[in-house]
């Protein structure tokens, strides 16, 4: 039933060391998933509070599509497992990856006005699923930060419908979320992401904000 | 007596090595405790005036609650080891953690006359222990950097027991003190903070001062 | 025929792995290249979209002059698989690094207007090959992006004719380009400009731009 | 003769390969040596133009007093070699050590009218060799970067006389020298100058140059 899950809470702890490395998991923030079968739903997902750079494939839960744990473990999933979920079911993806970087939360909070981000022009941008040109225009939603769960998981839902083209979208000083097909696919977003959020942060330093 | 004291001291000395890499303890600055027992009193307690990046357990000293070694070493404990006693006497505290990053150094600066950093909003703010929402004001309270142990560490028990719920403090141009119930969650702290302090740095940067 | 192509790869991943460390090959992007042989043309080429970070020898392609893969892979070589083997055969060089930095994204932008970065009087430019004090003046092009590899391949003919002391260019918002006569002496020089770049940025914050 | 050569020359090749981890001896700028023996004059150096990042123990030069190598190399010393022994004589160094870093080639450069960096009021400032408290003023001083080594080591010479207590050197545009009694002691050093720099540059960014 869960064939192929001890590989992906490999993965997916492999990733969690990385970006912890990077700076973008401290203090035990981010949260990382991946699906495991669709049909009955099971997601490979971080536990809560737990050192994200030195997660370990065991430690990495099995969930179902209410978020409760179906693997043998005394962990509990992040909250924010209804916001994976959501975007699993909305989008089709394969894995979601949620990051806390200085920039992206930097980048949430001076665009919230806005209501978003608008990346464009970046060669860069070609890394992201579907887009074949620079000459591309991203929008990153930003979705106001809420300790309500269920009305977040709402609020998420809400924007990813009404933004079918978009990657990824920030939480206001909280975080990225992008995803992808597979895993590779959800870290290569969030590497791109993290690039563009930082390059434009640093931009708007040096020619005004 | 000193049971765990070999885990504790390799634990450590992994920290050690970790913040050394994100340049936190460049320059054999900064210094890292845990208690082994509280009773009678022992504290591992990193050495004075070694390279963190190359910290060994072996290395790790036991001491006392006046800062006596009690171990077989010859080093000699860092000066700051009464400070790292009075917060773990004050607060409970299983775990203290020191560090002199670049950003807490600005920041303890820069916001020196305002007598703290008062940090708000940041999701990031989630991991402190017992806080529970982004809605949460947290204060970082600025100590006058000096030289007189005893006076500083008195200086320090004052500012504990005025700001109860902080969960670190600043010495000015000097670094950062965070702690918890356990080495993990004093690392996760002092992550945070670091995290908070830088966001809130380059913020100021975009933003103006 | 292909000898040495096991080891040029080998080293090429090595690179790799390096260059995304430091954050200049997120995303998958950016491309390596050592010539194996020149006669026939034979380039060992990183392929198209994987990540650099975990690439491996095995995946290393070898293609021809005309960028068609003679190595039994079923990957596909990189789009800028063009400009590689134009910069080999304008240059005679050994290999080409192809960087997509946060710096050089934002100087390729910043610069635009004047159609390149002047670098000068840093002692850091003698490690470009032929340049003896840092007294040099070293201009890098900067080459307006485009997806039409024919057309950009041309362009970058043009340049490399017009600036024949150039030792890389950049592409407008999008990367860096060096070469050398070996894969180490090309990874010196892309070590070296993205030092310069950087630099020089954030010389301008603090001088003004 | 040269007892103990082996040993040193893979304790700098280990400063080496962590200091170009950190970003300050990138495209083999740079260089590291360690007084083997006095009499007669013995350092161990590291050679000319080789990737500090992949330093072997093996590569690292046996040179004599006037710079010529003693071991059984092809490599050539570098040519600050002549700046190596010149600090040796004059401070009794154990250590040298010279990093080319992003925040000391603005700073040498920024502060060049000056003639040098004043660093004053910084706990990490207790780091360097005889400091005791961070109630100190540290002159950097900034000497002219030139090409002709004897030259600029006669004007090394004349600053180390001039400014008996500095603990190190910028040269303008170009980096950084330290020394210490022993190598750990010439790397804490550097590590603690490299911090203090980058911590004078940022704040300068935040209150205006």
């Amino acid at each position: 039933m869960t064939e192929g899950f001890g590989e992906i809470a490999e993965r997916l702890a492999g990733v969690a060391r990385g970006f912890h490395g990077r700076g973008w998991l401290l203090g035990t923030s981010g949260n990382l998933s991946a699906v495991v079968q669709r049909e009955p739903f099971r997601l490979a997902m971080s536990p809560s509070g737990v050192d994200k750079g030195e997660l370990t494939p065991e430690q990495v839960l099995l969930i179902e599509e209410n978020a409760r744990i179906v693997s043998a473990h005394d962990g509990k999933p992040s909250d924010e497992s209804l916001l994976h979920i959501r975007i699993v079911k909305e989008r089709g993806a394969g894995a979601v990856l949620h990051t806390h970087s200085i920039w992206n939360t930097i980048l949430s909070d001076l665009h919230e006005s806005e209501g978003g981000v608008t990346i464009e022009g970046y060669e860069m941008l070609k890394g992201l699923h579907g887009v074949r040109t620079h000459d591309h225009t991203e929008w990153l939603p930003i979705i106001e930060n809420s300790q309500d769960m269920p009305a977040l998981a709402d609020a998420v839902g809400k924007t990813l419908s009404e933004h079918q083209d978009a990657h990824g979208f920030l939480l206001r000083r909280h975080g990225l979320y992008s995803w992808g097909d597979t895993l590779a696919h959800a870290k290569r977003h969030i590497e791109i992401l993290e690039f563009l959020l930082e390059t434009m942060g640093r931009t708007s330093l040096i020619r005004g904000a």
